[in-house]
Order: structure tokens, then C-alpha cells, then sequence
């Protein structure tokens, strides 16, 4: 098991049985499940099947909508993997519930639809009571992590990862790994962020008040699952907030994270200093009940750090940085989230929700990286992170933004140094400030370098970051990039099996296997639309050249005609190779005899 | 003066001037010159105006294509920049040259045109005799520094990278950089290759025997000099191999590389074996005198290396690589490149042609990075720096390929060492295999980082490697691609001056100066373009906010109003928040006392 991606029809739903059946026969792919050790604990992942009879098996993101026998809707969400585990557990209860009001979604001057509960109206799927840590209990992994328990979300992703449980256990009770799994979300896929483990990568979604639905905000999130993301953020600013993050987590097979504090600000109409701890905290809780695995909390962000990007080339450019820094300022006080830590670490505990600790003050320029403020913020992310883990909290700490490559090392060092190693989860980063439409690429340079030495998860750029909202190709672009990025890094560490898939791939394209090739690829649609753009005919598929050479001129065929004319096997060509240079090194090894200077 | 690109109308002749002017006026830039010592040394630039009245001087490749007050015609070719400067030396001298046959185009089986040269019906532009330095004279830069000479091009390129003319002489002097400039190419506007300057970039163009068109081919150099290229290789190998070359070199601003083993394979009709030392001479001398100012020679496959990449997962990729181990196999001998390597030295000095020694064993996947068959090469080619110097003639050495990121290091180390700083010139490396249509960015992670780490010329890799040929939309995305690599290493260097350019483009952003964020980019179309998908309408060009987050939201403009409503300037701000800051540290500076545990 080595790495992942998912490769699949357009079609978010597999209810469109022909497009996958179809798909599948000419993808040369299909999706299979590894058992634990209880027959419901069952992990995804992509068999590829290969030309010579081998097969490759990836890890695999997609959910259960590429698989053909299951029957998807998503009017009625999926299924919920993980109930009986949590249910098996006893020490969650359900409860009433915070009413929804329609100010959760945007809406203001309505008559409110009283004190009842109402997601029916939310979402049509089967209607839940919210759950919670009963009283007294700590219904987290990281509790569990340290009372020496493996749980079934740990061992789905220890099989996941192809390490033993305990490993899983060790880290995540160390705080170096989080495995994001609110009680009120089971419908996710286990998947667990650590430097222990595979590199993953986040992909945002999210309407704004300029643009975009909530059935394509749904739709990208399947799509960006398709392609390879790990988790995604939530991350919209207009209306309908509540009603579209209900039916992204009633879908979504992977973790999803939010930033409370941009719906909090549309509740009190976009005005910053009006914001207050309690109607923070209602909307935490909010969207706790809602499934929301992790939540992305601007504590950090204190009022005797906003002067110190006063000098600064572009200010603070983090929303929930720049809305903290803003309210600091208007009442001339500390941060209400940095004050009320503590009551938000019992409510985060009493779902599950993980702490991604957002950096507001990250560098918005190359500039800017490395400063002062950035690094006062980390401090103080660090101390959060020893108070959040004191309530058996998961915490990540989320980090830049725009570094120039000389001061990624630094970065990251401080941050496993300050943060007693906590998964850091970074935006990049971006390289050079040069490139807007190509960020993807400025900040996937940045991304695999930090991933090497150390990010947990990468959070995604996509072609239009500082420049617009990004559409499906964008958000595809924005995955495959990132999921080269954290393969690489994968690579570099030396994560066990990670090189096989590169290894698989190779070979193919050694010994000419053009299907085995695309379907291997990270993205096997473009590879195989680029090949056929010069070379369509069926038999080219088969062909022991390309385009790029030619017939004539193929180096892989002359290496492999070289092979053929020195013996079968490889041993034997070497054999017979090595003959000859033994004859050629008795006979001096030299025939051209380098002038003495 | 800072780095470069050269965005452009997409039509490759400004004789089309009614595009240009009305494309002028939108872009906001126009081109300018720096003058030098005397008045026929005037070095471009790209002057990128601002709307807040400043201007920025960015370097510019894109030749006098971009000027609006040069006619330039492609059937006549660019002026001669430098014909008087290397007629002014005297040093060399005109001949009657090697006459032009029918199978330099690849053209078997016709009547010979005889012994005259032909030029005319290979390019109509005005006729020129070849021209080679005179016997016992050095004519090449590396010669010229040696002996404490400060050449016109030499200035020239100190003022392109804004240093003192007699680092540049130091450089070349010490074998750091190269200069390439063929005596027969004067029309190339003079550029450097060495750790010590700006990081460049390659574009290979090449037409194959499945494709292309000699047009094409001219249309893909001015088309990648335009987006920033710096050399252009010709990789061709079809047919009109001979006419290609000569078209691209009489229209190009930049040097020209080739690697005349293809060309001398096409003689042989593709039969390796029957290659032998004398075609390889003659098609070197029939390019040198064309002008090419580079070339790949793969001296370093030696017939002992060839057993070592046995065991390979992907054998020899290198095209060259592989002609030249089908050669040594088949004849069970050394390799003529290399018992012929000092002739070759000659030749080429003659002409001030820069090698650029082939890596034909470079790995051509993950699991063969800096193996034996690779670094035994590499040593080789150490051996042949030292006897090119000898000569006098410039040198780079080749690079790989593929290599995952913890051994890019050891591979550029490597190099430097061995190869006494000679500067490196490398094909990506990519990073991961598992991406094709990917791996201009599998690759581009890996060209930023050794470029950061000393590379002086990146060969740029486009979606379509290992697929097939490059259309103009590849070629684009390759050379921006690197263009980002070579400046994000830059970046990381510290060299002067070229944080300017993002510190421009950061204050643009923060200014909510769209249009100059626009024409600061290193791809302005496109920028635009993305903008507009969202935001098309004229007054979104001066908004203060983008569709990214809407008005309310952005965190910029929040980041603004801090500043507006503490102060004007930046020191008021700073002032006003400081002693904020100060009344709030003489209150103990913490609201929230975390509690010790």
C-alpha cells in the first residue's frame, strides 16, 4: 500500500451505474476493501490491475461512490461507518440539541421557527439527535490514545497506513498525530495527520457572498475527495452556511474542518467589533453538533501582536487573523478566544473536535515571512497547544503562507520545537510573490519541501489563490498538485512502500505498458489525453515508442534492445555484460589516456 | 533590475503593429535599453509601469521581437548585434565553409548539389560565410577572461545581472560560468550561466519524425523567449533538420544548443553502429558554423559504464546516452566521444562553442537516482571539464532526470565538486514518476530546489514529458513553470535585487492595485483572465476587495482600515499601535494567565 488517488467518472453519484461500469473496464482499476479485525471494520483502498497479471494497491480517498456496489444518494448522505463503534463506546449520549435558527444560515429579519429542532428542513436525509461526552467522560482518540486503547478508528487507519496499531496509538497519545473523528461525523473514514505518516493534503471549498451553491459546494467536495484530498474545509462566508455544511458532512467520506469565526461574523452582519465570546461559542457549538471534525481557532491572534505588523509589506491577510486583530483593536482588550480557551477546549472535548490553530498573523509576502508577529503568534499557539492537550484535545497548528525557500527549515523547526511536535499543517507555502495563476505551483515548491521535513497535511492552492473562487478544474489542479507535492515527500522520507507506486509506474513505461502507465497515474485521464493528442491509433497504445522520439530514436527501446541482443533475463544481460567489461577492464580499462595538466 | 519574463501579443512579429501598440497601451510596460560603454552596447529591459508612478526594471529575453521601433522580419533574420564586436577583435576570419549537402536535411538518395555552399535555399536571409578563429589565436570568452579581457558581450551581461563587468570576467575566468556566444551567431543578445548570477532557463523545441513543421519551430523559439527562456535547445530529428536550425539561429536573441549526435544519427539512417567519429566531426563543424552556441555531448558514456545500468529499473533514457551504448556495445569499444574528446575541444574552440557535457546515463526514474552507472559518468565528465579548459573551451555539465528530494543535494554536491564549479545545468530532476501531464511541476519542485543549491541553468520539462511533443500552450506552462523555479531559488540565494520584484508585487496586492499586480506577473494574461472569470467588470479592477472572500470580508482591506483609523503613515500607525502595546504591557502584558499544570 503505498499512496493514493481517485481516479473516477465525472459523475459524483454512482447511481450512474454505466459511466462507472463502463469507466471501470477501461480504467483497468477497481476498488477492494481490506478486513480488520471485526467484519465492520472494513478500509478502502484502488486495486490497479496491470497488463503482465500484478497488481498495485493505492491508498484511496474516494469514499464509498466509486464503489459500484454501493448505491449513493445525496439526498439521503451516506452511510454511518462509525455509529456503532461510537454507540459501542457508552460514554456518548444524544441530547435536544442547540435549535437552528435561520440566522445560522444567513438569514436575519425572519421570524425564528421557535426553540424546536429542524433539520429536516437542513437536509432531507435521516434525521439524527446531536451526541455528546457524557458527563465526566473524555470521548476523544487522544483520551483513548492514552489510556492505552486501540480503537477501531485506529486500526482502520494503522491498515490504512500498513503500521501496527500501536504506532497509530503511540502517536496520536503523544500529540504527534491527530485523527480528526467528531462523534456527530460517522460517516468519515478513519485517516490520521502525523509526520509518522503519509503526507496528507486539504482541499477548501466554500460558497461566498459573491458566488457559487450548495450543490456544487457538495460537488467539489466529492471531487476533491476523487482526486486525492484527505480532509476539506468548509470554508463559506454567504448565506446558507449551515444548510450547505449539513449536506457537505452528511456526504463526506473524509474529515471536515471549518473556521467558526467566519459564520460568527456573518451573524452580527460582517461587523467585527460586535462579535462576542457567546455568539462564538454558540456557533462552535453549532457546528460541533453538526459533525464538524476540526475547527480552525484564531487564539493566537493577541492584541499586543497587532502592532507588530505594522511594518509589514501586507498587513495581516488571514480572514480570522485580520477579524481578531480588528476586535482587539475596537475594544482595546485581549482576544475573547484566547481568554475563553479553556471553555472552548470542554466543548471541542465533549465532540471529539480537533484544534487546527489557525496563524493569523501568517506572512502574506516573502517579505513578510519569518517576522516578528508570525513568530510571537507561534509562542503563543504552543502555549494553547499545552492547555488544549491538558483537556485531551487533539490539537495541529497551521502554519504559512508565503516563505521563500531559505527560511522553510526554520519554520518548521520552531514550530515542532515550540508545539512539543503537534502536526503542523500548512498553507504552501508560496516561494515567490511573482506567480498569481500559478500558485498551485509557487506554493507546491514550498509544500513539498516542508512536507519533508515535517508537515503533517498540506493545505491546497489552487491556479486562482489572490485571484478568484476556484471552479472544479481548479480545485483538480489544486489536489493533483499537492498530492505530487506529499507523494514527493513521502518519497523523501522513506515512508515504507511509498516508492513501490513510483516503481510500479516505471516499469511500466520501461517495458511500454501505455495502459498500465495511465492508469497508474495520479491523474490517468490527462495522461492518456496527452499520449493519444499525437499519437490516437489504438495500436500506439502498444507501441514500443512515442511521439516524443519517434520510431527510430527511442532511448528505452535502445536500452531494451541492448538487453535482448545481451542475453533473456537481467541477470543474464548483466552476465553477459559484465564479461565483457571484466575483458575491457583487464585490457587496462582505458582507451583514451587523459593528459597529465 | 530584478529577473525577467516577456509578456507579450501572441503574434511572433511585431511587423503585426497595430497588435503591439494597442497590447502596449493595456500592459503598461514598454521596452527599454540600458546603455554600456559605447553606444552600440545596449542591454533590454522591461520597463513595468505602475499606476502609482513608479516603474520596475525587469530583465527581458525576448529580443527585439517586443520592441515596437525594430521591423524584424523572420525570412531576414535579427540584425547582427555582435558583428562588430568580433570583427573589431580580429581574431577570426572568414572561409569558404563546409558545403551544405542534402543529407543535412535528412534527405537520402539525391543528386548531390555539389561542392558549393548553398545557403540561400536553406534560408533566404541576407548570405553569410562561416567564420572560425584565425590559426594560434583563442577566440573564445573563456580565453578572452583568462587573459584579463573585458569583451563588449562580457559587459554586456554585467549589466543584464547588475553586477561590476569584472565579476563577470572572474567568473568565466575561474570556469564558473559560461558565456556561450558561437562567433556565427551574432545575432544573441549576450547572457551568463554561472551559480553566480540569475538562475536560467532552457526550452527545447525539436521537430521529430511523427511531427512538426519548421515554422513551428521558429514560432516555439520566439514564443519561449518571449515567456522568459534564455536558451533554446533544437532537438530536432526529423526531416529539414539542417533548415530548422538555420532559421531558428538567424531568428533567435538567445543561444542556441543542439546535440549534433541526432543529427549525425539521421545521417547513418538510425543505425547506431554505423555511426563513426568523422560523420559526428563533420555535422559538429557543419553546426558550429550555422552558429549553434552550445552543444550536448555524451563524452562520459563510456563502454565500461554501460553493465552498470544492467540492473535499472528504467536502463539508459538519455537518447544520446543510449546511441552512444547501442555504439560501444556493437563495436565492443571505447566510445569515439571520448578517444576523440581533445579534436573535439579544437573544433569547438575555434568557433567559441560551449559544451555542454550529456549525462546519457542520468537515472530515468526514482529507484535509479545517484546510482553507480550515474556518478561513474559524472566522474567522467569531471576528467573531460578539465581537458575542455585545457582548450579553452567553455563547459556546463548535464544533469538529471529524476531524483527524489534527500538526494538532490548529494547530487549537486557531487557535481560542484568533481567538476570544479563548472556550472550545472540540469534536466529537473522530478521528484516523484507517479504524475505524467504533471511533471513540469514533479520536476519543478526539484529544479527550484537545486537551483537554490547552485544549478545555474534549468531545462525546463512541459505536462506533455513523457507523452508526447510540446505545443505552444507547453511550452508556455514549461517555461513558466521554471521561471518560477529559477526565481524562487534566486530568492532563496539572496541574490540583489530580486526580492524587488515580489516586493512590488506584494504592495500592488496590498494596495488593491489589480492592474498592477497584472502587469508585474510573471504571466499577465492569465492573471487577468482568472480575475475577470469572477469579477469581469471594469470597476473590479480598482475594488478594494476580490470575489475571493467579497466586501465584507477581505482581510486586507480590514488590515487597511487598522492603519486608516490609527494614523496615516505607516510610523503613525506604528506609533499609535505601540503605545497600545506599551500601555498594555505595563499591564502585565497577559489577560489570559495560563494555568501551570
Amino acid at each position: 500500500m503505498t499512496n493514493k488517488d481517485a481516479r473516477t467518472p465525472a459523475s459524483a453519484q454512482n447511481s450512474d451505474r454505466e459511466e462507472t461500469a463502463e469507466a471501470g473496464k477501461s480504467i483497468g482499476w477497481h476498488k477492494a476493501y481490506v478486513e480488520g479485525t471485526r467484519p465492520d471494520l472494513r478500509v478502502p483502498v484502488r486495486q490497479v490491475h496491470l497488463t503482465n497479471g500484478q497488481s498495485v494497491t493505492l491508498y484511496d480517498t474516494s469514499g464509498p461512490y466509486t464503489d459500484p456496489l454501493v448505491d449513493t444518494d445525496v439526498r439521503r448522505g451516506l452511510a454511518p461507518l462509525r455509529e456503532n463503534w461510537i454507540t459501542a463506546r457508552g460514554d456518548t449520549e444524544e441530547y435536544a440539541g442547540r435549535p437552528v435558527r435561520p440566522e445560522d444560515d444567513g438569514i436575519k429579519h425572519t421570524a425564528p421557527r421557535g426553540g424546536l429542532r429542524n433539520l429536516d428542513a437542513v437536509f432531507p436525509g435521516r434525521p439524527r439527535l446531536p451526541r455528546r461526552g457524557r458527563e465526566g467522560r473524555a470521548v476523544t482518540q487522544l483520551a483513548y490514545a492514552r489510556q492505552g486503547e486501540i480503537t477501531p478508528e485506529m486500526e482502520y487507519v494503522a491498515i490504512r497506513e500498513n503500521v501496527a496499531p500501536e504506532v497509530v496509538r503511540e502517536e496520536i497519545a503523544a500529540g504527534r498525530a491527530v485523527l480528526p473523528a467528531n462523534v456527530n461525523h460517522p460517516e468519515t473514514e478513519p485517516m490520521i495527520i502525523g509526520k509518522r505518516f503519509l503526507v496528507k493534503v486539504n482541499a477548501n471549498i466554500g460558497n461566498s457572498a459573491v458566488t457559487s451553491s450548495i450543490e456544487e459546494e457538495v460537488e467539489k467536495m466529492t471531487w476533491a475527495t476523487r482526486w486525492g484530498a484527505d480532509t476539506v474545509m468548509d470554508l463559506s462566508t454567504g448565506r446558507n452556511i449551515h444548510t450547505t455544511r449539513e449536506w457537505v458532512l452528511r456526504n463526506s467520506p473524509v474529515p471536515i474542518g471549518t473556521v467558526p469565526l467566519y459564520q460568527a461574523l456573518e451573524k452580527v452582519d460582517g461587523r467585527a467589533e460586535e462579535l462576542t465570546w457567546e455568539i462564538y461559542k454558540d456557533t462552535v457549538v453549532e457546528q460541533a453538533e453538526q459533525g464538524v471534525d476540526y475547527m480552525t481557532v484564531h487564539a493566537g491572534v493577541r492584541l499586543a501582536y497587532v502592532p507588530l505588523t505594522a511594518n509589514r509589506k501586507t498587513g495581516i491577510v488571514s480572514r480570522g487573523g485580520s477579524i481578531m486583530a480588528a476586535w482587539c483593536l475596537a475594544h482595546h482588550r485581549e482576544s475573547f478566544l484566547y481568554e475563553n480557551f479553556e471553555e472552548l477546549c470542554e466543548i471541542l472535548a465533549a465532540y471529539d473536535v480537533t484544534y487546527s490553530l489557525g496563524d493569523g498573523l501568517r506572512p502574506g509576502s516573502i517579505a513578510d515571512a519569518n517576522d516578528e508577529a508570525q513568530f510571537a503568534e507561534l509562542r503563543t499557539l504552543g502555549e494553547l497547544n499545552t492547555i488544549a492537550k491538558r483537556f485531551n484535545v487533539q490539537t495541529m497548528i497551521e502554519g504559512p503562507g508565503h516563505v521563500p525557500m531559505h527560511k522553510i527549515k526554520e519554520n518548521i523547526d520552531l514550530q515542532q520545537e515550540i508545539c512539543d511536535e503537534a502536526p503542523f499543517y500548512t498553507l504552501g507555502p508560496l516561494t515567490t510573490d511573482v506567480a498569481p495563476a500559478y500558485d498551485h505551483i509557487t506554493s507546491g515548491i514550498g509544500a513539498a519541501m516542508i512536507a519533508w521535513w515535517g508537515t503533517a497535511m498540506l493545505c491546497y492552492v489552487t491556479p486562482k489563490e489572490h485571484l478568484g473562487l476556484p471552479n472544479r478544474d481548479d480545485v483538480k489542479t489544486g489536489v493533483i498538485t499537492y498530492k505530487i507535492a506529499a507523494h514527493a515527500a513521502d518519497l523523501a522520507k522513506g515512508h515504507p512502500g511509498a516508492q513501490e507506486w513510483d516503481d510500479a509506474l516505471s516499469d511500466a513505461r520501461f517495458e511500454f505498458r501505455w495502459e498500465d502507465q495511465f492508469n497508474l497515474a495520479l491523474d490517468p485521464d490527462t495522461a492518456r489525453e496527452f499520449h493519444d493528442e499525437t499519437l490516437p491509433a489504438e495500436p500506439a497504445k502498444t507501441a514500443h515508442f512515442c511521439s516524443m522520439c519517434g520510431p527510430k530514436f527511442c532511448s528505452m527501446k535502445i536500452s531494451q534492445d541492448i538487453r535482448r541482443e545481451h542475453g533473456g533475463s537481467r541477470a543474464e544481460i548483466e552476465e553477459g555484460m559484465a564479461q565483457k567489461s571484466k575483458e575491457f577492464a583487464a585490457a587496462g580499462n582505458r582507451v583514451y589516456l587523459p593528459i597529465a595538466d
